[in-house]
């Protein structure tokens, strides 16, 4: 996740400072600017650029600044408002599928103040199929049918949703404990990837994103050492192992027997990224390093990596993180639909 | 205040009754109309129509249905959010001259929940000249230079009011306590109705509006009962006797002694409205009185004559509401600028 934070008074720029602090430390935050004053001029390239923007400011500044760029619940910024003093933060536009509740959440636990959020799926603890979709990375091909479903939650009708894989089973069971739900996973017709979820006549479409794992590491470093970061990273972003597609590093580590070993021990594909692929690679979100850049060339492993084995319009979703000797870094790919 | 509710789900509407309820009983408020889903088609008629708007939804579905109805802060509604338990009210829209922090504030109290208020100046418990008019009826005549006033109050520049009504010099002392203020009042300049508020070189220039107090009566109440009756008035609206502009009744009531009797004691003039204009009144706020319908051919006389009396596009503050055989509305002249 890319956030903005912006803010119009001296106050509220202290607290952009403060927040950006706290989320430079957050893997899952890939990447955490500011701005301050300009509001109806940088909106607009806010607006495209971030996935959230954090605004310290009155509602009505920002209300009016945002309306003329509003566009649809799909690929909208989530949107979250602070007053300067951070007593609240208000969870405003994208609730869902763009995340902005979760992330209010977050904000409100990290800085110690009040999360206000007012969609009523969350409000009465049910959680929207919006929502799980975003938490677990999964695609939903026809995202125009959500309202239905989350209407029909609000009301109690019968939900089935058919899976395969225990995760999702689980964490659809343990998430949503007030909506009437029949998990059936039994269904050879189905395929691994895909999750249907019915309601009367409708039906909702979904499937995983790749999930992607980019690791660089010192030579002869254990496959044990790895895994212990990779599963770190993982519960970071509550997935679990099963969810990985594809581990991947630079050519240079084709031969890291600790890497090779690990990817015959989970029994997941491991992709080397060839040098001239890393070399023309280009990106303003990957943290660059002297050394490698110095010694190969390339501006970093594991976020490269992670970006190009995920294939085209991939989002990083773990920013490179140092464990002791081994870095991870995790990207998923493309949404279908936008 | 003409308020509309509005909203989407079977415990929202449950929520706009309980409000609806209590707002009624609120002289202050003088209307209160419930409106259910179809947000998107509603909402351009309710920003015409109504001074606040109360969404108990999501907050994303509101916004996205108000963005392209924004305009001004000077002349949008006052926008409130709610979510369906009632749990929080945030003020979202006009916060200050829409008067939506003070409603904000009056529901959190009304049925038990939070207010959220992001504006700068509130959070800080500093007023902003926006509210202090909004609160005593004074027009700006200067309204774009108000963003530059509450930005020096919240720097703690030095704020020079200069007003010859001791009311008004009372009320903002009392509630300003954190601004840098000095408050003039011996200026022989200054016409009666006017104040000025000066920052640096910036001048804001206020007046006040006209306030009308509409009288019915049953035959021989006395001057005292009727006074009894516009001080309690005044109370809800936090108003003193001397901003009275003007008393009012029916010309039915040109004899009544307790009436004359009054505007002589404070000294108040009053004004009786021609049975020929009040039949042809016509206003879809107003109480109607079945008892005065059928005797006299017109749809009643406090409300009525106030309207009249305050003069085109005046607008009512203070509803029909009844003190023991005497009947007051309070009506205020329109505001200048729009």
């Amino acid at each position: 996740m890319k956030i903005a934070i912006i803010s119009v008074t001296d106050k509220g720029k202290s607290l952009s400072q403060k927040l950006k602090n706290i989320l430079d430390k957050d893997s899952t935050v890939i990447l955490t600017d500011i701005y301050y004053k300009n509001v109806k001029k940088s909106m607009p390239i806010l607006f495209d650029k971030y996935d959230a923007i954090i605004a310290i400011m009155a509602s009505g500044i920002l209300i009016r600044s945002i309306a003329p760029l509003i566009n649809s619940k799909i690929t909208d910024p989530a949107i979250l408002n602070m007053d300067e003093n951070g007593k609240y933060v208000i969870s405003v536009l994208s609730g869902h599928m763009g995340g902005a509740n979760k992330l209010t959440v977050k904000i409100a636990n990290l800085i110690n103040s009040e999360a206000i959020i007012t969609t009523a799926t969350d409000v009465n603890h049910k959680l929207g199929i919006d929502t799980i979709a975003n938490d677990l990375f999964l695609d939903i091909k026809n995202p125009q049918s959500i309202v239905n479903f989350n209407k029909a939650i609000l009301k109690d009708k019968k939900i089935i949703i058919q899976t395969n894989d225990k995760f999702i089973e689980d964490y659809i069971s343990k998430n949503t404990l007030e909506i009437n739900l029949l998990i059936e996973n039994n269904n050879n017709n189905l395929k691994q990837d895909e999750i249907i979820v019915v309601c009367n006549d409708t039906i909702l479409k979904l499937h995983k994103r790749k999930i992607v794992v980019g690791i660089g590491c010192r030579r002869n470093k254990s496959s044990k050492d790895i895994l212990t970061a990779i599963e770190q990273s993982l519960r970071d972003l509550n997935l679990p192992l099963s969810r990985i597609d594809l581990l991947t590093s630079a050519e240079i580590k084709k031969d890291e027997k600790g890497l090779l070993e690990l990817s015959e021990k989970l029994n997941i594909p491991i992709h080397f990224v060839e040098l001239d692929k890393l070399k023309l690679f280009k990106s303003d979100i990957v943290q660059e390093s002297e050394f490698v850049k110095s010694k190969f060339g390339i501006i970093g492993v594991c976020e490269p990596s992670a970006l190009i084995s995920a294939g085209f319009d991939s989002q990083l979703i773990y920013k490179k993180t140092v464990y002791d000797g081994v870095t991870i870094s995790i990207a998923v790919s493309k949404k279908e639909i936008n």
